[in-house]
């Protein structure tokens, strides 16, 4: 026998993991569009899905409904009929032109695990309830994370008044959906009759595929703040302004670019920051910019390091700016504050990946996940899967079947493992 | 009597530059916007600015004609009827939304000059001729220096076809404004009768400003290279991405921009480097720049110094490209040569500056004029008169009535020295 032919632990998931890709073409199949995915919030896409995700689910042995809001569910009961919920589940809704899997293979995954259990006949001390959340990418009204703020009792009466692209609102939405707007707040569900929120995901990033690793455990889910940093010099002749007599916002603009860059690098840990958007005023060949607009995105699980590295990069702003002579304007345009996995579930998850023989690697999220909005009313864990290219939110978005059948091997191991405490 | 009574050199020009301002006014009113000032090649405005101009030629004693291509022409005869002729003058067309002073403040200059002479009676051993150009800055056509060219015998016959925003073609605008399209070449000058040309013009720059200077000796105009510079990384997400995973254009154009400043800064001397354009692509706040173009514009009256320097810049961008891991491609925009002034010319207008107890600064000119053309047939110089704030191409364009008469002053004594070699 050669190490080729050994049998690893997650063999035993291969064609479940065979199933699951297959079922995420069949999901990307309800789109509104004829030449890639869109699935939004109360479409007619959206009811096929629920339906088709409903079907599988019952096949696995799980009462199913559909929430007050549009969210699909199926319950899977424990060895006792009132016992706690385990949730688990993802978003089903996509962005424009989206891949496959992103969302969708953590419902379909969780599917999958109570399929597992049903066929073996097992129940575990705990229910197992399984969320296909219906908005958590914003596409049709903006507002994000709505299955899951609604789970959380976060629903929003704002929102009703919110238009799609049609000006239709999510009011006549919900109604033309078959839902009663009056009713959203339904959809809370009771924290006291929780164990915790389990999503796996795909990591959408590249840090997973550089160790050569199928999954990893995540620790929390940084927190974000945005702002505009405006500079203003003064515009000249490219030809007739000597160097010396330059106040040229958009080379102060470039410092502050390589600034952001270099305090992100020497801050180390998980924070990012990003200068994606430079606009410089007037933007002519031959005139030297008298004003500039950068973005900047900083990202990390620790709130107060990530505003340490602000307050640092506002400091070398003021100095750039100072010493070029350049006035200088932050506009602040969002923030949200981190969130952190459950350590428990984290040492679950990575005793389970252990068990595989694999390097259990933690890492943080940098995007946002329905996750963050269930850890307001209970303890939630995420698994990253790993995303080849870090390619997400692409129509060539993918997951490497063997790297599902471990994420499937490794999540049944969770379960058995929180069973046993 | 105390210094501010004393008598100057140029107080004998104080109500010559008064009339030479009110003239510039006059001539802003003819205009094709009724909120600024339009004066575009081959428009009614050209036609009642060069009436205007030649009445004005008329009352210095000057005959007058319009030749083959709009430009106007007044000649103030030598002491010898076949005398070789000195050319002065500068444009009377404009920019959209233009000063009063760019370009048309050379002509009228030169008339304040000849209608000293005049006015005193006084014949030089040789022949003055003005020139108002009909188009220097290419407002209508895009095609610029078209009268200059013409001048000098470098008439484009493709201009014909370059047709304004209506769709009027050069030729058919000819016809309208009385000119036969056929005869355009007869423009051209004989250089055998010529002795120079000089041309008085706004700096358009800040730096006889920063000098405290009303006048300088142009060195020559210098030769422009431009550029577009593309890299191309990988686009990412700005939250999933680590630091060291990246491979970020924009932060990679920024390090160009700033390696362009500090590479045109260390080369010291004329040269001048601009990055006017940064674009990043997708631009978004949160996602990590997959491709960035900037824009390079390179100055300097040594075609081999800015050479040099652009090959500095290259190699700089291919070091910063390789460790960032970024593809880069250099697409080459435009390129003319440096032209430099007359050495002689040069020396006659420093001696006159200097006699008038002026310093008699010399610097090089970074925008493009009228002189380069007319440099292929016949040595140039011009003279530099400060431009308040560096301002040009503005409706706050300026100059200092005082640095009027001092030019007018400088300049009559230039004459006179030319007369007496």
């Amino acid at each position: 026998m050669t190490a080729d032919q050994l049998t690893r632990p997650s063999d035993a998931f291969a064609s479940a993991a065979e199933r699951l890709l297959h079922r995420c073409d069949v999901l990307g199949g309800f789109s509104a569009l004829s030449d890639g995915i869109l699935r939004a919030y109360l479409t007619p896409e959206h009811a096929k899905a629920n339906a088709q995700v409903a079907e599988w689910m019952e096949e696995a042995g799980m009462s199913t409904w559909q929430d007050a809001v549009g969210n699909q569910w199926g319950r899977y009961e424990g060895i006792e009929a009132d016992a706690k919920t385990l949730v688990l589940g993802s978003h089903l809704d996509t962005v424009p032109y989206a891949g496959r899997y992103d969302g969708i293979l953590g419902v379909l995954a969780a599917v999958e695990l109570v399929a597992d259990l049903h066929g073996r006949g097992e129940r575990l001390p705990f229910a197992i309830e399984i969320v296909g959340f219906c908005d958590e990418e914003g596409t049709r009204f903006g507002a994000t994370l709505i299955g899951s703020k609604a789970l959380a009792g976060q629903w929003n009466d704002d929102w009703m008044q919110l238009q799609d692209d049609d000006g239709i609102s999510m009011w006549s939405a919900l109604q033309a959906f078959g839902l009663d707007p009056h009713n959203v707040r339904d959809a809370a569900l009771n924290p006291d009759q929780l164990l915790g929120f389990w999503e796996i995901h795909i990591e959408q990033g590249p840090v997973l595929e550089s160790l050569d690793l199928p999954v990893g455990v995540v620790t929390g889910i940084a927190g974000a703040r945005r702002a505009n940093i405006r500079l203003t010099g003064q515009a000249g002749h490219a030809g007739t302004t000597p160097m010396h007599l330059r106040r040229d916002a958009l080379v102060g603009a470039a410092e502050v670019a390589l600034a952001v860059e270099e305090i992100a690098k020497r801050a180390g840990g998980d924070i990012v920051a990003t200068v994606g958007q430079l606009f410089a005023r007037p933007g002519a060949v031959n005139v030297i910019a008298g004003g500039a607009m950068l973005s900047l995105d900083v990202r990390s699980q620790s709130d107060d390091e990530r505003d340490r590295v602000l307050e640092e990069i506002n400091d070398a702003t003021e100095t750039i700016a100072a010493r070029r002579n350049l006035d200088m304007m932050w506009e602040w345009q969002h923030s949200a504050g981190a969130v952190l996995c459950d350590d428990g579930f984290q040492a679950v998850f990575a005793q389970a990946i252990a068990d595989e023989d694999i390097i259990a690697q933690h890492l943080p999220s940098g995007a946002g996940h329905d996750a963050m909005a269930v850890a307001e009313i209970t303890p939630m864990a995420m698994l990253f899967l790993r995303s080849p290219r870090g390619l997400s939110h692409h129509p060539d978005e993918a997951v490497i079947e063997d790297d599902v059948a471990i994420t499937l091997s490794v999540m049944a191991r969770a379960l058995k493992a929180l069973a046993s405490t």
